[in-house]
């Protein structure tokens, strides 16, 4: 007898270690419903690459949300509106730091999990990449999913207990992709860089580079390239 | 000596509710910056009694978001995409809830907040008349508050504690319609209606209802009539 397959919603930007998330949800058994935000700064190679993922893991669903975070300034990727100077609190924050930017993707992604009947979001946080970004670190992803247990009738109800999926948390980068190639991900198809000069991505970004030591790590070179 | 004026997001839909809190939180100091979502169903004339509100109150500055909770489905609201039917979790929840809409409402708030530098997030939420709501109850703002300290560089060093103000939490809408008479609310201005056909509430939806007997028992007529 085979288990019923679960629904799953799950965070897609069309990079690295989304899409290597996509592939592990798959492989666990959940059923998978993408979610890729175009938010101001995302670039169109990105939203691209996303949507090849998300046909060639043959995604159930997958939805794009548009969010406007252009609307408060406070980051770099929002050139267009004034960014608060002096001895505002960002000093020091990287410049693709977007406010609060994982707890709206997931209150988008409990929204859809609610619709869908589904109890469980995949998203690829990773606390040793991104060890400067508090929304990235397991303690969020917990008090997340508290909330998310409080905020849904399903939750309060207990008739469904929501999980916030990370399998990427305590992941290095080459570990990642030995995680995704052993899985069949073509990485190929993927994004990270944060500005693609033209159809390849630039090498230079902190992005590239992390992933290029990544598949060094594995005895590749990046086939983004 | 004064005390130097703090900033807060205050959540502001242009109803009864909202437009009281606004008053509060100014009353208790707050230098108020007002946030206003529209999501669809949202109709023109909330949004433009929002701006009323906002303009008579003197906020320092008052944004729209734009988010398209049509993209899930899964409310009344969004009639252009299939409800889930037959034995979907959505059975019973009413016409007009929308999946998660206070944790994506409190998520782009707390963004704002990081950016403003500000600790301070208002919220009308109130107990008592949405019991059927989950994200409408203490519980769920405490833990709203606790994710918001780990979401943020500010929350995380300890040079912030976020904190989610519901002022309206445990009273009755004759309290609220009071303490707004005290603070000299002009609820003329204010829409609470769910379906307004005109210029005027239907006076028949359990909104109109509910602010006529909040009215009444201040010994008042709704002045939206």
């Amino acid at each position: 007898m085979t288990e019923p397959q679960k629904p799953a919603v799950v965070l897609l930007s069309g990079g690295l270690d989304s899409t290597t998330v996509l592939a592990m949800a798959k492989k666990q058994g959940f059923v998978p419903y993408a979610m890729t935000f175009r938010y101001g700064q995302r670039h169109q190679a990105e939203i691209e690459a996303a949507t090849k993922v998300a046909k060639e893991v043959e995604v159930v669903q997958h939805i794009f949300v548009d969010i406007d975070l252009r609307v408060f300034g406070g980051s770099a990727l929002t050139a267009d509106i004034d960014v608060p100077k002096g001895d505002s609190p960002q000093a020091g924050i990287p410049i693709t730091y977007v406010p609060a930017r994982n707890t709206i993707f997931l209150s988008f992604a409990l929204a859809w999990a609610e619709v869908l009947g589904s109890s469980d979001i995949f998203i690829g946080a990773n606390a040793v990449d991104y060890s400067g970004y508090p929304d990235c670190r397991p303690e969020f992803m917990e008090a997340f999913e508290r909330l998310a247990n409080l905020a849904t009738k399903a939750g309060v109800e207990g008739r469904r207990k929501m999980h916030i999926h990370t399998p990427l948390m305590q992941l290095s980068k080459a570990q990642i992709i030995a995680e995704g190639l052993k899985l069949g991900v073509d990485y190929g198809m993927t994004v990270s860089c944060y500005d693609p000069a033209s159809d390849k991505p630039c090498g230079k970004c902190d992005a590239c580079q992390l992933r290029r030591r990544g598949f060094e790590q594995n005895g590749l070179s990046d086939p983004a390239y």
